[in-house]
């Protein structure tokens, strides 16, 4: 499986990023991580920052390639419906892309462009935190398909 | 206001405790956050580590506490909601008892005895990083209660 996550802003505080470390090496048997950071935007103006940062996305991503994009709008699942809609999106190849945008979102384009729009909560998490977030649901979502008990932990 | 968090299981690992202590401190200012960390079921008999651990908490709350349940089978609410009902339920002596159950969740008394059953989401996270996001759900309902620009950051 080889994942890419595209994410806006500074890379991780050494806390989290020690904690996010810890789930990527336990994904490694199963997955490739790959981390890919643009920048923020460096304008106040929200309807500017979710334009530049949604373009700059846009720009990652291949024709063919899937995508599955987190935001609070879109679709929550239970661990065992994501594990499905996850695997049944990376087929074959076991490619995927995943998006979490910027402070302010994304863009319509980029919604659009997304396959699967994957909300986790009602709720705003901080962007780091998601990031740390998101590792665990990988790692959960290979675990859930393999029937390990971890998720039942 | 004064806020105690029961959880079971154990301390935080060394890379979670610094992010944790990130929050904590950000808090300070605002709220005494007191955890009491009680220890899990040593069985593995799931109806009898929940009521086992269920008693265990049970036994921490006095008859005038006022207690907000974590549990995936809450209710889920957006930012704005929960700081709304936090601070009705802290009332005017701004006490709060927050519980994050065992690995199998809690009975039905403890359930019944919360004031508030909360969902953070529909995905199940680990124990330990739940701890975590609701240290930074608590930062964030007092600056949401404040109208600081945090919330939308």
């Amino acid at each position: 499986m080889q994942i890419t996550i595209l994410a806006v802003g500074k890379s991780l505080s050494s806390d989290l990023q020690a904690v996010a470390s810890t789930y990527e090496k336990r994904l490694q048997p199963m997955a490739a991580v790959t981390w890919k950071l643009l920048p923020a935007s460096k304008t106040d103006d929200q309807d500017l920052s979710r334009a530049y940062e949604s373009k700059q996305l846009l720009d990652q991503i291949k024709s063919n390639e899937t995508v599955i994009l987190l935001d609070e709008r879109g679709t929550q699942l239970t661990n065992e419906q994501f594990a499905q809609t996850f695997h049944s999106l990376a087929g074959n190849q076991g490619k995927l892309i995943l998006i979490i945008g910027g402070a302010f979102g994304v863009n319509e384009e980029l919604r659009n462009r997304a396959q699967f729009v994957w909300s986790f909560s009602t709720l705003v998490f901080p962007h780091q935190l998601i990031r740390v977030m998101l590792l665990e649901q990988l790692y959960r979502t290979m675990m859930v398909h393999r029937g390990h008990p971890y998720h039942h932990v």
